[in-house]
Parts: structure tokens; C-alpha cells; sequence
């Protein structure tokens, strides 16, 4: 699946110009250089795209897209710039679509419980308006102040509240949305059941922006329980502190988190958040559990029955959570400099019941490497953030060690039921993994969908498939 | 999309007794004549397929596609035969595939909480094997006794339970299918979370076999609670009634069904049943509401919250409800004979919030039109079975009018965000309807998929789409 593009021509730029207005289309190095890539920090992975973009609307976008099918001329789309694996990169340069001017929040319902957004909308303020009206708006992925809530359909963002809730595709209603032909159509709709045709919202969420582009979206809400309370029990077993989660599963506990940090996690944030008291520093590896209810009864009653299971699952102690534990779980990543200046993170996911046997296999694996190991993970939702360390190899020790160990992680964890992204997606950064790992059938049947929604290939190629 | 079928040729009808085993492969004109509808009573959609036969696995499968893009020949496959819509019917000839023996479960994984069944087994042994568990099936369609697994995942089935556990679609892991081609390919995964290409599961699910022929499905289980009541509110006004749930939700009550009848289906089904001591037969509209916990203090909070909220809503009474009343709720169709011999049922489903507004609207309506209306309904999915009986009318004029109906009530469901089905499908029977309503620009998205993995429309042709 591969198309000759032309580059951008003066005679494309001037119809652009036309469509957009000459001050939102962007050509200075400046600008361009400033989106050569996103989150992605390897200069092998940066390309300068020839024009970046700024519409205000659905119908300008439309008008974009048509003019590059036209010219045969890329197209992608950049929402906040926060993927971890490429997926905002102009791969084929061409141009570059930013969603800022349409950040506009179009309604909330709170009798209705939904709320319409165009897609540049910051998630954090979603999130912040759903609360100033006493509800939730229950994606939660971890970038949220910097996100926007069309690349977190565009993603199927994970996060912090799935267990409980779902990912991204499980608080979406419907979409408005820029085909790849430059088609505006309407997908989904606000319903809470339809057997009425083929469910083409679900398939476009999460096919990273190579589908179409997502401009408006309708998202459900939920009533905010009105008690939580955050639990911390301290484990020093890793399968211990894993067999936790079909304990809480089989009680109907229903917990929003159950996240993990191993005690090298625990040592580096506390250090560098310089947070002296953490418990059980030394030792200990983290459980962090958020648990919600709607009265103080139901509150109590689920605590009751947490602090058995945890003790039951063997837990040295079950505290309080504060903040402060919070903070060093979200600091996993970013602490990770103190051990080492280059390191990356994966994002496999696996089958909740199998994340044990998968953490065993990974640290035995490791012990085979020259590098060490950390894992955070979103256990209750079988979600690995496996982070290995360069510290001084050099860099062709590395890369070679590293593609090594990433092959065979994933063929075991494709053999357990897993899949190479639990919530980061394929971008262009995994797109020969996923060629490598995906079933030639299943492949198929992805490509078919694409050559028919897109047959000149101009949304984000690269993105998902090898081009 | 049209395409010019063969007949099955006697050179094709060896190739699959031989694929299939001469034993398995039907021509008898009483086999025939028996799969020449399914539900529907209509003789006017009745077609007669041209063979019958029983694979015993997806291997057997995928050869007779292949041997029916071969040959141009269309196949439907039939489970259990309880579509409302002709969803299959061989609308075009051609053969019918009976899934039943494939029925098999093949794992239950109480740890693990999920299933694998073989796509022919019914959808009944499957919950009686969750329950025997200690575990739920969460999928509940009204035909469960009759139906299959993989019919109902074909057609996205709701049922009594969709209000807490969402529809057939969410309770379903991943599957193994047949691809239009002739492929095996697995879609879906047993994870909570997958950010790794298309969800092309979700596309298959509810797309009613024209995208591939579903042969074994991996199911969610959920934790069993122990604790259930059921809860009937009277009411006298149906604005009121409806005005429950917006409250159960807001106040995160999280009812496992919140079902509506009218006072007509309450007169018909205690008369149906014999059922003398129905509790307001007289002039009472009921709602049922199905409330479970895991402890009883959970359950006794949540039964005080919910009779407040019925109080508030305007109830006249709030009763214990028990299986006489489920019983009552479960035959608001089949006693419509008591009234009328000849009646119809449709499955409009509308957003939550807009059911009382959908009500008013239809009673309105109705009121120009010589026939009676019964009104029972999903309510808590937003989901209305508008029954109209045709009494003494005559055959044109019970067309005509029922016609002209139709027509009015869904142009209004669409002008409300409303769609032809809530759970029933769309089969062949609404296909003109999909037509009619659905933005061309979508139903174009949806119609080059399906040419895109199905370029012979082998598979059930008329289903969905006009032919």
C-alpha cells in the first residue's frame, strides 16, 4: 500500500489560502520546524512538513481535503501532540492540520448527561466543566492538560479511571467528522443502544487520524460519586500485589484504578519528587487503588472489603492514599532521568488474568539484557508501561539490544492473547511491528478498509501501516 | 450495489456435498420450505433457498464461500431464527447455513472471567453455564431460549439488562469469523484495553452476516450479584413515569433494567395470563426496575434511594414486584392477539432524554390513525416498542395507513437523533427504510466496506442495504 505524493505547489498554496485565509497557512521554517515532530524525541523520526494549517471549521477542512486528493498531497492531523509513538507526524511531509482554532466546549447537558465539543477542545477542560456541573467526564489519559479530546478518539486514549469506566471509545456518543474524500458526516449518535446499520464510529476511533478527521464530538457523561477515597496497600511480591485485581473483580468491587509501581518506581519518584516519607521506600512495591461510591455507606462498606482482599492477597500494610502518592505514580516517566538520560517506555497490554506471568516472563527476559528495568502499569486493565534504561551502553548496543528485546517481548506477549499497544497506539513509530505481529488476513481486511475510505491514501499515511 | 447471482448448478451442489458431507447438505423440498422465513409471518417475504447445510467447523465454512464466490451464489446464515426483520431470509436464494452444529461451549474461565462458545450455541446455555459459575452473562435478548450466540452478536442484541451492562456488542471480548472471501481470521482480543489498529470487531458486530460469518465468540463474565430486587412503580401519567430515569441515573442508582408498559398492555397481559390480582389492571402504567448489590446493606441504601426517586417522580404506588409481573412484561406481544389478530411491533430507539418527548409525539400521531396504540418500552436504553393492531381494517386500508405511519413517526425520530432500531436489526424488511433515512454520505462509507471485503455481495444480500 504505497502512493507517489506531489509536493505542496505554489498553485496548491494559493487555493489553501483561499480556503483558509492567507493568515492561517503557515510556510516559514519557524513554524514548520516547530512541528516536525510531536512528543517524539529521536531525530530519526522527525520530518518537516511543507505547510502547516490552522481551519476554524468542519467545511474549511473539507475544502482542504478535497484540494489534496486533488494534488495528491498528505495530510495529518495534529491534535495536542502528545503521542508517544509518532502519530502526528508528517511521515510523507505534505501538510500538517492544527485543531486549535475549534477548541470551542458547544454544550453541556447535565439533564441529558452528554456534552458537545469540537475537537480541539483541551480534555482537561472537559473535564473541568463536567465537574462544575457535578458530573464526570470519565476519560482521564494522563496528558490531559496538554490533549485534545479529537486525538483521544483519534487514539482511543487510555488512563487513570478504564478499570472502572472504559478507555476513550466507551464515553463517546457520536462524531462529526471530514471523510477522506472530504465527505462531513455524522457518526455514532446518542443513543445507548442502535442496531441500525454498520458501527463505523467504533472502527474510526482509534484508527489514529487514518480514516478521517474528527471535528466535533458528542461525549457521555456520569453522575460524579460523590465519595472516594484512594487506598495504597504495600506489597513486596510482585504476584502478590498483581492477584489483586481478579480479588477486586470477582466482588463486585469495581474499582476507577488499580495501578502498580515496582520499588525501583518507588525509589526514583520518591527521590525525585524528594518526598522523604514515602512508605516503605526501600521495599516496597505500590498498589494504588481509587475507590468510589455514592453514599457514605456503600463508601464504607467497599473499604471494608478492599482492606480484607488486600490482606488477603498478602499486602505487608494498606494505608491511605494520599496526593503525594498520586504524584509519584504520575511521575514514573519523567523520574526515570535520574537513573538514566536516554530510556523509553512500552506500552504492551495483555490479558488482565495473564499480567502476572507476563511480568514474570519480562523480568526474567530482562536479566538476559544489559540494561534495567522498571514497569509501571495500569494493572487493572492488564496495561505494561515497561521502561528500560540505556544508562552507558553505547548507542549501537542499544538499538541493537533493545529491537532484540522488544521482538521477543512481543512475540510472547502476542502468544499470551496481547497486543502491542494498550493505549499509546501504532503511530508510525510501531507501524512495522504492526505489519510484523498482525495476521496477514486481519492486516488485509484493516487495508481493505483503508484503500476504500481513502483510495489516493492521504490521511496520515504511514500512521498504522507501512507505507 | 446489485449483482446478477447463479443458481446452484449440480456441479456445485457435489463440490459441497463433498466439503461438507453429503448427510449435511439439504435439497428436500420440506427442508427447504421450513427455512423460507424465519419470525416473520409476512408470506409476502418469504423466499425459498435453493440448499440447506450444516458445517461442523469455520474450516468447513470458509470453503463453501469460497466455493459460493465460485460460483456466485448467496449465502445467508441462519441461527436461531428469531429475527423481527428478515435478517434470515435467502432473499436472493441461494444457501442457508444453519449454525447448530457448531453449539458447543468450549471454556468457561471463572478466573479469568470469560467464555468461548462455538457461534451456534444457545444464548440460554451460556447464561444457565455463567450462573452455575456463580457468573453473569450480561447479554439478555426477550428470545434467549431460542436464539444463538453468534445471531446475537450479528445483530447487536439488547434485552432486559442493556440498562446496566450495555448491549450484545459490549459483552463480547473477541471472535473467530469467516471473511466474505473465504479467510479465517480472528478480530477482537480478551483485553480491557487495545490501542493496536482498527476495531474491526465492533464494525462486525451488529452488521447482520453481510461482513463475515462469526463461528466462535470469546464472551465478558461479570461478577454474579448476590443481592436482587425488583421494583414495580405505578404510575397514572406517562410523563411522569418516564421522568425516572434521568433521576435513577443522576443519582448513580445504576438499575439493571427499567422497563415501561402501558395501561392497555397492562389490562391485555393480566387478561392474557389470567392474572386477576393485577395491582391497578384498572388505570395503571408500569414501570419495572430490576436493582442488584453485592451486600445487602448496598441493596437496602439503594432501595430506599429508588423509592424516594418514585415518590418524587409522581408514583402512585411502589410495590415489591415478582414473577407474575415479568411475566406480564414478557407477553405485552403475544397477548395483542387478545385485541387484534393481525398487530405490528417496531423497535424506534431515541436518546434517553427524549423518550417522554417520543411518547407524546406518538399518541398524537396516533390519534389521526384508525388503529390503537400499546406502547411498551426499554426505557432505560431509550428504546420504544410501538405496537399498532389492525382490527376490523381492510388489508389496503391497514397498508396504507401503517404505511403513511411509519413514515411520519420516523421522520421524527430522526429529527430528534432517533434510528430505525434499537435491537431488532434492520434485516431485509427495513432495508428501504436504511435507504430512505440514513445520509447518503454514510450509507456510502458503510456500502464501500462492504464492497471493499465482500466484491461478489455473497454474503446475506438485501440484508441492511437495498439490493
Amino acid at each position: 500500500m504505497s502512493q507517489v505524493y506531489n509536493k505542496v505547489s505554489a498553485e496548491m498554496l494559493e487555493e489553501l489560502k483561499q480556503i483558509l485565509g492567507a493568515e492561517y497557512v503557515f510556510t516559514d521554517e519557524a513554524t514548520l520546524d516547530r512541528y516536525k515532530t510531536d512528543e517524539e524525541m529521536d531525530p530519526r523520526f522527525f520530518r518537516m512538513p511543507e505547510v502547516v494549517c490552522k481551519p476554524q471549521n468542519a467545511e474549511e477542512i473539507a475544502e482542504v481535503v478535497k484540494l489534496c486528493n486533488k494534488y495528491l498531497v498528505p495530510l495529518v492531523v495534529r491534535g495536542g501532540g502528545s503521542s508517544l509513538n509518532c502519530g502526528s507526524i508528517a511521515n510523507f511531509g505534505g501538510i500538517i492540520l492544527l485543531m486549535e482554532r475549534m477548541n470551542k466546549i458547544l454544550e453541556i447537558n447535565p439533564d441529558g448527561l452528554y456534552l458537545i465539543a469540537e475537537a480541539g477542545a483541551r480534555t482537561i477542560d472537559i473535564q473541568k466543566l463536567a465537574n462544575q456541573n457535578g458530573l464526570l467526564y470519565a476519560g482521564d489519559p494522563c496528558s490531559a492538560e496538554s490533549c485534545q479530546i479529537g486525538g483521544n478518539l483519534a487514539t482511543n486514549a487510555g488512563g487513570n479511571k478504564a478499570v472502572r469506566y472504559g478507555v476513550t471509545r466507551h464515553q463517546v456518543y457520536g462524531f462529526e467528522m471530514v471523510t477522506p474524500t472530504g465527505e462531513i458526516v455524522e457518526l455514532g449518535g446518542r443513543l445507548k443502544k442502535c442496531s441500525t446499520g454498520y458501527c463505523m464510529d467504533q472502527l474510526v476511533i482509534g484508527s489514529e487520524g487514518t480514516l478521517g478527521i474528527i471535528t466535533k464530538v458528542t461525549l457521555k457523561l456520569q453522575p460524579l460519586p460523590p465519595h472516594k477515597v484512594d487506598i495504597l496497600a504495600i506489597f513486596t511480591d510482585p504476584l502478590k500485589a498483581v492477584s489483586i485485581v481478579p480479588a477486586l473483580n470477582k466482588a463486585g468491587i469495581n474499582p476507577t484504578s488499580v495501578e502498580y509501581m515496582d520499588n525501583p518506581n518507588v525509589k526514583t519518584t520518591s527521590q525525585f519528587l524528594e518526598f522523604d516519607g514515602a512508605p516503605y521506600w526501600d521495599n516496597g512495591i505500590y498498589v494504588i487503588m481509587s475507590i468510589e461510591a455514592f453514599s457514605e455507606d456503600e463508601l464504607d462498606l467497599k473499604l471494608e472489603q478492599v482492606n480484607d482482599i488486600c490482606e488477603g492477597c498478602g499486602a505487608i500494610d494498606v494505608l491511605e492514599a494520599d496526593e503525594r502518592i498520586w504524584n509519584m505514580r504520575r511521575n514514573c516517566w519523567e523520574s526515570v532521568r535520574l537513573v538514566s538520560l536516554v530510556a523509553t517506555t512500552d506500552d504492551l497490554v495483555v490479558p488482565v488474568d495473564k499480567i502476572g506471568e507476563a511480568m514474570e516472563y519480562i523480568v526474567d527476559l530482562v536479566a538476559r539484557y544489559p540494561f534495567p528495568l522498571r514497569i509501571n502499569a495500569h494493572i487493572g486493565d492488564g496495561n505494561l508501561h515497561i521502561v528500560l534504561c540505556k544508562m552507558d551502553l553505547s548507542d549501537e548496543e542499544w538499538e541493537e539490544k533493545l529491537n532484540s528485546f522488544t521482538e521477543e517481548v512481543y512475540t510472547y506477549a502476542y502468544s499470551i492473547g496481547g497486543r502491542l499497544s494498550g493505549e499509546h497506539g501504532i503511530g508510525s513509530r510501531k507501524a512495522h511491528f504492526m505489519e510484523r505481529f498482525t495476521p496477514p488476513a486481519e492486516l488485509e481486511l484493516m487495508r481493505k478498509i483503508k484503500k476504500a475510505w481513502d483510495p489516493n491514501l492521504i490521511l496520515a499515511p504511514g500512521n498504522v501501516f507501512n507505507a
